[in-house]
């Protein structure tokens, strides 16, 4: 078993914690906190929760992942795409601003934690791995294109609801006559600003003489500044007499105890949604944890990490929060303003309950308009077709696994998009191991490699085939090399041997091995030879429990070379015997 | 495009029918039509349809197949699982005995039809290859128990039906009691004088010397023996007032004139059950019909089958009957009778068309526990387990699917049997591909053939890491190969260069690129070369298009052994100018 420091890494770090460290860590959380007021509301707003939900998911499961997640970097809490999902699986069930819907927003919360947890006990991270990259890049550039179309409604100030972007736009349509004027210069406004808060504030900080790291904290704490702004003048104008929306009225309050729902009913329906948003939420959340290891050289464990995140996912549901995963922003920042620690994380949960209690009456005013903003900028980062573009280039398969990703997800939503893409991509690829690649081979002359004899110049014995199977012999394309063979032979009636030469056939499962056994009857019974060589150990240990090897109308040979000088041997004392 | 006669095969036998072929098509026709007449019966009575319905099923699809396929002995009808599998799809929307249902079951029949006719049209005949031997065999033995114990009803004269093998038992266990008596005889006593036939006649006739052709046909004649003498006793005996159900009024008529119903509700409700019928039938029919062509050296074209069972499909929908497909008894007697052309089955047709009008009062007393005797002897020889033995014995990943298909066959039914286990060898073939096989290989001394270390008495360069992949890189296992390449120089930091041989690597993914682009920047981090060797014409046709290859840190090397000179010379002058 291994110590239990495995289970529990802060046993690992927090022995040897120092003072650098924490005053390292200590300022990261102040910046961090700071970041996160905002951002927390917002992503609660695009969750179609009340804000304070954004803050309470940002406090337990940040210090529960401290204690059980790997990465030293990680910051845990509300993301866009997860709160997306979120609104999409429970908008299913209740009605936004019913209890119902708060309920269910735990429930999820709840059905995640305990997904991941599962995951972990039972290392299963690697399922994480049916999302392939191009699947998640197309799901990411969906997500974010439906996020921001999401938020029009506030900028705009008018309904404007929807599962797909198609809905979201029709419903807009439908309401532009009543866009309110105000609102949308505040929404405009906060929009043009943190783009340029984006593209330019951060050379212009760099030309005033800031170091880069300074200069990109700034640049992040851009939605602050655009919050403030706006609040103070919503309050000084009196706004929302004019018809601003406002954030209103936050309960001052820790993290409430909360219990999610554990009706059979609602935890059937929720089951599927939180699944995918357990393993999307993985697999940013691993995405993020690693490349920022990467830098410090540290390793990150991806079965203690479903841990840490299921940790995290069970704080929320018990704190009033909602589905939670390793956000990338929030990360970054935390990692550039110089977090040394997991503690940096829990100085952050302190932040964030301060903040709870005693700041949020100062966000009375803060039009939606704002955080949509910022929800907006932020999520237009994520949209990048250059994966169309570079799938194309490098594989149609894997291009085709985007590309119906991202029509899926726009057109139908988050859930069908991703299952859409990972069905697709399952799909393709045994499509192309169902008719693999054969290649017939030859000796490479003066060596004793054997290569495609339409791609290099090579020798072959005459009346002897040798055919290199590009693909492992399974029940997908089991009767694809008999029918290939049995077409060779009776096209090329010279064939006296045939030899498959096994370098690249990594499994022969039972129905693959009954389609030998009748190739090699068949081949029998023309008086045809069935050779083998170059068979991997795995695959020969596994042959040596059947009869074929037994029943076989040739030999095995270790390698292809052993074979090419047996059978050309051969043929030299059967023309003599002639 | 090719000519006509390969979508019409009969153009090509047609134009040189002989009298040989006449006269021996004639005596098939003969025989296979004696032994259908039961058999369809039995069948419709299987299906739930009314008895007419199986004669009708085997007279144009056994035609409509005769233009389109091209087997030369396959004979088309109703067969024992795609009975069941109607019953199965058609119980759950009608009630058995009504309208609803014999329209459902035209339905199911042009579905299938559809179906098989789109899928030999876009040739996806492979699609038949997802259902692996040992799926198909666990769901054959399963079927032969279901079908059994839903025939116990007729046997014992009490109402018994059921999806799932313990609701069928369930439903007879409460009706024990009103057994009747008289019936039981009847299907006690066909029972088992039938599987004497199987079992001991045909040993016998052979010792009164009969040919053993001659004998088999015989044998086969045994249900028509045991219809007769039944069918006389109950007329004889007056058994209907004891209780003994029978067969009763049959329309005396040639297939009628049908329609199937267009309702887009029906057709959707009926599409998943049709593909399942329409998959199953195909490949039940397009084993036997290969079976049956390798005794005479003939070929079978999958996705023209596709078409001619797809006909057949059609006509049966067309003409009062339900799905159909080859089946192996009919088949094998009528080819074991001596059929030489698809003329055969034309004739049989004409023959069953004869009966249809002309003989049907005959079976009026016909019991229908003989009929449900027929059937339990035929599906009972269709139960093998077997099977599990020797997947066990071979490979523990088919040992599941089979285990899988059968227990779920039995426990919920057909429909949900068969998915399951496409389902779950699928998952098991990817879940295998997720953690292949990695092997550290060596020279074979005296040879160019490269072997894993641990197998054979190879030699290995000093700080060269040679890994051979055994399977393709794919999104599933794309960053398998990271972790475990970045896990061994971990552990071995005299490691300077790592080749990765190729042999194996039937494709690398876009996801799997990018990993390996990740692995290349870390490895050239570190100072370690990364090579490879053996890499194939397609996977480096693709590499090609990337930029990996110019940022590999390494080289890539057509052969192993190039990899081994060139690394081994390098190491000399290192070792020399140090």
């Amino acid at each position: 078993m291994p110590p239990l420091k495995h289970y529990l890494p802060v046993l690992d770090w927090g022995r040897d914690y120092s003072r650098t460290a924490l005053s390292n860590d200590l300022i990261a959380a102040l910046i961090v906190t700071i970041m996160l007021i905002p951002q927390s509301l917002a992503y609660a707003l695009l969750a179609g929760l009340p804000p304070e939900a954004g803050i309470y998911a940002s406090i337990a499961p940040i210090i529960l992942y401290a204690l059980f997640g790997t990465s030293r970097a990680l910051a845990v809490g509300p993301v866009a795409v997860v709160s997306l999902m979120t609104a999409a699986a429970i908008g299913q069930i209740a009605q936004q601003g019913t209890m119902g819907y708060g309920l269910a927003a735990l429930t999820l919360a709840f059905l995640s934690g305990a997904i991941l947890l599962v995951m972990g006990v039972f290392r299963l991270g690697f399922l994480a791995n049916f999302l392939s990259h191009p699947v998640i890049a197309g799901f990411i550039t969906a997500s974010g294109i439906l996020i921001a179309a999401s938020q029009l409604k506030h900028v705009l100030g008018i309904p404007g609801d929807g599962d797909t972007l198609l809905e979201t736009l029709h419903a807009l349509a439908l309401h532009l006559g009543q866009v309110k004027p105000v609102t949308l210069v505040i929404g405009i406004g906060a929009t043009g600003f943190l783009f340029w808060v984006r593209k330019g504030l951060k050379p212009l900080l760099r030309r005033l003489g800031l170091g880069p790291r300074t200069a990109d904290i700034i640049t992040k704490a851009g939605p602050v500044f655009a919050v403030a702004v706006t609040t103070l003048a919503a309050w000084a104008m009196d706004l929302t007499e004019r018809g601003v929306a406002v954030v209103g009225t936050v309960p001052q309050s820790l993290p409430p105890f909360t219990l999610p729902s554990f009706s059979p009913d609602l935890l059937g329906s929720l089951f599927i949604p939180a699944l995918l948003i357990s393993i999307i939420g993985f697999v940013e959340s691993i995405s993020v944890a690693q490349t920022l290891a990467a830098k410090k050289r540290q390793r990150i464990d991806p079965d203690q990490e479903l841990i840490g995140l299921g940790a995290a996912n069970l704080g929320a549901a018990f704190t009033g929060g909602y589905p939670v995963t390793g956000g990338f922003a929030r990360s970054v920042v935390n990692f550039d303003a110089g977090a040394e620690t997991p503690a940096a994380g829990a100085f952050t949960a302190i932040g964030l309950a301060i903040a709870a209690v005693a700041l949020t009456p100062l966000v009375y005013f803060l039009p939606k308009a704002t955080l949509a903003a910022t929800i907006i900028v932020a999520v237009l980062g994520l949209v990048d077709f250059s994966i169309l573009k570079r799938s194309w280039a490098y594989s149609r398969a894997d291009f085709w696994a985007v590309a119906t990703t991202i029509v899926v997800t726009l057109a139908l939503g988050v859930e069908i998009g991703v299952s859409a893409g990972v069905i697709l991509s399952i799909a393709l690829h045994l499509y192309k191991t169902s008719r693999p690649h054969v290649a017939e081979v030859g000796l490479v002359p003066g060596s004793q490699h054997f290569r495609n004899v339409l791609r290099h110049r090579v020798e072959t014995l005459p009346g002897v085939l040798t055919l290199r199977v590009d693909e492992s012999l399974y029940f997908v394309n089991a009767r694809f090399l008999e029918d290939l063979v049995l077409d060779r032979i009776a096209r090329d009636p010279a064939i006296r041997h045939i030899v498959l030469m096994g370098s690249a056939i990594n499994e022969i499962d039972f129905s693959a091995l009954e389609s030998l056994e009748a190739l090699n009857r068949r081949l029998g019974e023309q008086g045809i030879g069935l050779h083998l060589s170059e068979v991997k150990g795995p695959v020969m240990d596994r042959l040596k429990t059947s009869h074929f090897l037994d029943e076989l109308h040739g030999q095995v040979f270790l390698s292809q070379f052993d074979a090419w000088q047996a059978l050309g041997g051969k043929q030299d004392r059967d023309r003599a015997a002639e």
